[in-house]
């Protein structure tokens, strides 16, 4: 008996993930993500859009190299709620007669994705804890060990196989003061270094970085600085983030607080995410923040707040230039909140590194400079491991074999030469794989 | 009557800075300074170069453009203790009959150049503390205005004239969460704002940054998290920053005894920056750790140390890949103290982005690499204003004229851009100055 | 009696060019340009744009500062026919009650544009050859001296007033062996640096390239080596370039003839550039090329020309990426000539530095690599001068105020340190101006 | 029967390069290189480092992993005479007791190197004529196919076994009109993809670059622009270049013969790699240029020359900055002969991408900015094949196994994406080798 691996996106990219593993009469599918940057320029008529063009434009990951498994697959395990993870769902799990894997969390962004993306899944959704387990089926135990990273629940994923435990750490942190959580479960770690772990596909994102990933704690103490540090007085304050990113935003609520300001919620997203995260009790910002769902619908209580700026901080979607998101629909004027000289733009993300994406946030600043706002950028700690974390997960977990995952060739191959300078070799225990290869172990 | 002033150096570049003011028949020095990129290689030999030699190497800045001036000199005015704002005085001071005035910290360290350089002032040296003003002559005061950088008692120097003040801002920053001492005093600078402030000449080296410099509290929560987050036990521990940063260094004490290591700074220039700061009680360092000056002379100390690394944290002199330093030694072997592989290798600091140094650095690297260490780089937060920190300095002292210092043409052309948003007009009041030019008010 | 200089596109961006010059009761524009960058994501809609839209969006300059000159105003006098120095005609000359003076090459592609533009220009179109002179007024003679530069019939302009010779030299580089036309007026300008020539206005595009910018008789070489020398039997081969560069284009055609292909032209703007050259009797490409204006009209021939690629090398708009360009239909299947595996994908042009058009070219690159084709890059040399070549035009002309131009203050500040080298000095004999500005000689 | 080949330099970095190819109980090393960037800094001691000394500071390869194969060793090849594939010969051939093979220029320059190393070389000297081959051994046979790179007598190796060839491409390029010499010999590629070739070692360095590595001929237009078209009367004029491009120095004479100037060559290691290709009748500069070795006993004849300069263009070795060669001497005023402001320096070569390098180059930019002469950078080709050209030669020889050298891992990766696209297959007949590791085939 045999477990085989199969690339299937995000091997070549840093985007649109998706792993399979075989063992076996049986197989589990883990991720179906979208690549960030062909899904956003087709958001608006990707309603229209049929799989196969999908997969044709690199959207979402090209699943033929396991069409045979079709009848053997077990589970489609969902590590966490980014849309690189999730997005492809819509278009892809159907083919598949098995129910979807994830925690609470990811469970409720699916559904409200469902909704927006106006397709009812097939699949029979199951949620569990992180730190709990689940038996797919006679061969494939699926395990959640919570692991920090920018959005709540997220997990790596343990499947337990009669060969040995395969850990997919897609994405994950070691952060050791969580602005909201628990921190990533070491001790759970620590006891697969002693069973037998015959593979760890390892996020390779950030492998190029000589350090350790900084704790969101960080980010904190920056934002801190910023909001409260400045000659804020009288003018308008913007921030914008990734409305995923909930610490983050509690970052932000608490901050403003101490700034005597109100915080306003302004955007689809940030109102979907927040509520999600509010109805698991993670969070509670409708008490003391405004939630808009929609600039559109709110205009009346737009120019009330427009009047008065000094006394809000509005947080708005649109951190990376997205020309729909209200971000861009204040700076443009297409709704009764502008931004005025000397109005302050806090960017706490950083600018995904794709063209499309990067060229969109780029003329939002020159849009921004053009209105004489001033900008503050890159205020933001990565959720991704640094190449020391990586070492740190490789030691703690020892595994038999190390895939690299989650990045282009350049990535892959940083992993690939960490790993042998800790004693593995490439070809026989570390195997660099692409889209569509899979290996054999 | 008018004013002038003299761009002399540091208007090419980003160090070797010094400026002078000339009133009626009077005139003040503010800062003379060293090249760093070019001090560095030559430092070995230094003793036995000639000013001219160092003024043609561009070692050190060129003030024939204020010769003529020799005798209306009243003062040379040093803001920060750092080097490329005192490293000169030994080879150029003594030309001027006048006194040097600085902070007692600086004065500290202006004793210990003395020695070192082997050469011995001739100039009277007067300390006054930061806050507080001294009449250097008839027209001129000269005022210390507190402000955080990365050395202690720095300060903006305030020249008040008939015609007015001229501000004198490099370097600084707006740390609202100063490690050591306290915030840059805006009360003072909000006064200036009312007065009438002729002209600002102001830090440009990090104009380009849109953003706010961090408080040394956000370095603080990333060294936290690096040296107490990660999978240290049993290893060796290397810690290098600036010897003259003694906040940063007070950071990692504060850290180190939270992972219950005892702290030895290794190296002379530490030695010295801490002493000077002990004996003005800003630190007491010497309680909990240990002080060797010199790696050579305790051999036997090293070789314990080297049989117990687990137990230790090391901080050593070379931050920037110095040949010469201890952490070179270190990873050369030239002292008992060596790095194993898996030993931790933390750079508590930035890079100087000049080439020499730059080339240094990563040789050092290279050799850490080979010999197997964990290289944690650039946790680091800048002690220069950003491109925000520079507006808010200008819309608080609203000064008549702006002269961009400490800095290439790209920088000092950054902040003109930012002057000209700001209603000023280029050529009418900014004056965009390079080394050996000058400009009347 | 003085001169005003007013700087109102082009000293803040590469892009929108324009200048303007006024001698006591007269004035003269130079160049009316649009920024490309923002031009060509709103190229669909333009027809639908005020005139005060697109200066609020940046596209054209904003000409408020010479508004009161409008009596004054003698002339428009236009360079060369790129859109970053004619572009903005259609929506600003009409305001001007006064001629437009151009060369015969020029002169054809602005009737092109206003046709294209649906826009008919109410001024008086002159037309005078390069190397000629035209008397505009009391005060004012326009002299175009010829420069090589990437487009027919480019030309330095020399105001020649009372005052002595205002030259502006936007765009030009010394060519010594131009594929088309003459040499640069080397001849000329010493003649200028003999008589007295008040300021130069100078091309700081490519200030800091520390070269001379090569003769596009290395481009030539470039092409023929990756044209003739790869392995290309049997494969389809696409190249596309400035529809603009008549020289460049010839090149292709020289070389092309060697290969034995034949050459087809496809797309509108390649027809309507070359037509304009052939009229005036530049080239001769139809005789033996084939010229499509609109691929969606020529569909039966696009299928035989795709079923025997191999005997033809097809030249197709579209050299940026852009969404709507021939090449982007041809990789997209939008037109029956399609990109097969191993096809070779020539781009015989450098990529305009700026966010949206960076972005559509990588996206277009992205998808060249999804279908295997085969991509050659940076063919090119720049039009341009670099540093060396603005030194040597500064040498020759000797000038009295040097006034940088056509790049953002990085650039403009670069020419200014040139200048300084050279003896001048900044703010009395240098003067870097940002778009509003003005400076009086 | 199986074949193994060892990578055991060049497979991490750019240099070093050494690579061993065993058959049963036969065994060929091919080339012995140094680390430029490790080597540079030693030179001068390098007479008193040993063998291990020079292993542990990365500048010659690690050859332990063949030790083994010490009895079965037959021949150590080498391919060109760069010192990245020929500089380690001196410190490790005398370990094994076999015959050295090169081609006649080779020889030359290994001969040369023995006198300055002080090292007599233990093994015997064959030297083999390009396109001609010779049998090593029962089991082995050497064959030189003629490749065009930036040296004389290149060579693919072409290692024919019972098990098919292994033809060993570093460094090649594929120039259709080189300077001097032949084009490489794609007649016998081509023979070479007709019969089984069970293997390619692929040179990587350029392999991230999308085009074709241009002619010399580009080359040698681009220095027929600059030296012929600029304002040199009456200026110093200095070239440098690598010493041992001789095609390059070539067209340095053939230019500075149409300006009027004579060519004086200056410094030891262009007297050196000169006198061999004159020995060899390749070039005969002689003739009509001036050679000088050392400029230190020449001290007259260089005052002559500095008081004439306008009439000479002096070539000097010290391309890449390095503190001891003659360009360094001159800018650093060491020797009769100086830089005098506006004097021309023009470096007819790259940078090696090194971080000592680089900075030894930029200090020397420094200094000639500051004695105000005018630079001119980067005029030069590659002598590596880019992507395409690698694409080209897979084509042509169609390689049963593919391994990627010459380049770190991001540059192997590189080669190893380009194959699977190509139908290759990583791990199984695609190999990503490390310094160290082998590969059974």
């Amino acid at each position: 008996m045999s477990v085989k691996i199969y690339a299937l996106g995000g091997y070549n990219e840093v985007g649109r993930n998706m792993t399979c593993v075989e063992v076996e009469n049986e197989a589990v599918i883990l991720d179906m993500g979208v690549y960030m940057d062909r899904f956003v320029p087709l958001q608006d008529e990707i309603k229209q859009c049929s799989t196969k063009t999908l997969i044709n434009e690199d959207v979402i990951p090209d699943d033929r190299p396991i069409h045979h498994l079709k009848k053997k697959m077990k589970g489609i395990v969902l590590s966490h709620a980014h849309l690189d993870h999730i997005g492809a769902v819509s278009w892809m799990s159907s083919f598949y007669d098995c129910p979807i894997i994830t925690t609470p969390y990811t469970n409720r962004i699916l559904q409200l994705k469902e909704e927006n993306d106006g397709i009812k899944l097939t699949n029979k959704l199951i949620s569990i804890s992180p730190n709990s387990s689940y038996k797919l089926s006679d061969k494939i135990e699926i395990e959640f060990i919570l692991a920090t990273h920018s959005v709540i629940q997220s997990s790596m994923t343990n499947v337990i196989t009669p060969k040995g435990n395969i850990l997919y750490s897609l994405d994950y942190k070691f952060d050791n003061h969580p602005v909201i959580g628990q921190t990533t479960n070491k001790q759970r770690l620590r006891q697969l270094g002693k069973e037998h772990t015959l593979a760890l596909i390892v996020d390779s994102t950030n492998a190029e970085k000589e350090n350790k990933t900084y704790s969101e704690s960080v980010a904190k103490e920056m934002l801190r600085d910023v909001i409260l540090g400045m000659e804020t007085d009288g003018q308008g304050m913007f921030v914008s983030t990734f409305s995923s990113h909930i610490a983050r935003l509690k970052t932000i609520m608490d901050v403003s607080n101490n700034l005597g300001r109100e915080v306003i919620f302004l955007g689809r997203s940030l109102f979907e995410y927040i509520n999600a995260a509010e109805q698991l009790d993670f969070v509670n910002f409708s008490d003391t923040a405004e939630m808009i769902k929609s600039p559109y619908r709110c205009k009346k209580r737009l120019e009330e707040i427009n009047k008065n700026k000094e006394k809000y901080l509005v947080v708005a979607t649109g951190s990376q230039g997205e020309p729909n998101a209200t971000l861009s629909k204040i700076i443009n004027e297409d709704i009764p909140l502008h931004l005025n000289a000397n109005d302050f733009v806090i960017f706490a993300c950083g600018v995904i590194p794709t063209p499309m994406i990067q060229a969109n946030r780029r003329m939002l600043e020159h849009k921004i400079h053009h209105k004489k706002g001033r900008i503050f950028k890159d205020i933001h700690v990565s959720g991704h491991a640094s190449r020391e974390d990586i070492r740190d997960l490789i030691k703690i977990v020892s595994p038999e074999h190390i895939i690299p995952g989650h990045g282009d060739m350049g990535k892959l191959a940083s992993v690939a030469t960490l790993s042998t300078d800790m004693g593995y070799t490439l070809g026989k225990n570390v195997h660099l794989l692409q889209n569509g290869q899979h290996v054999r172990l």
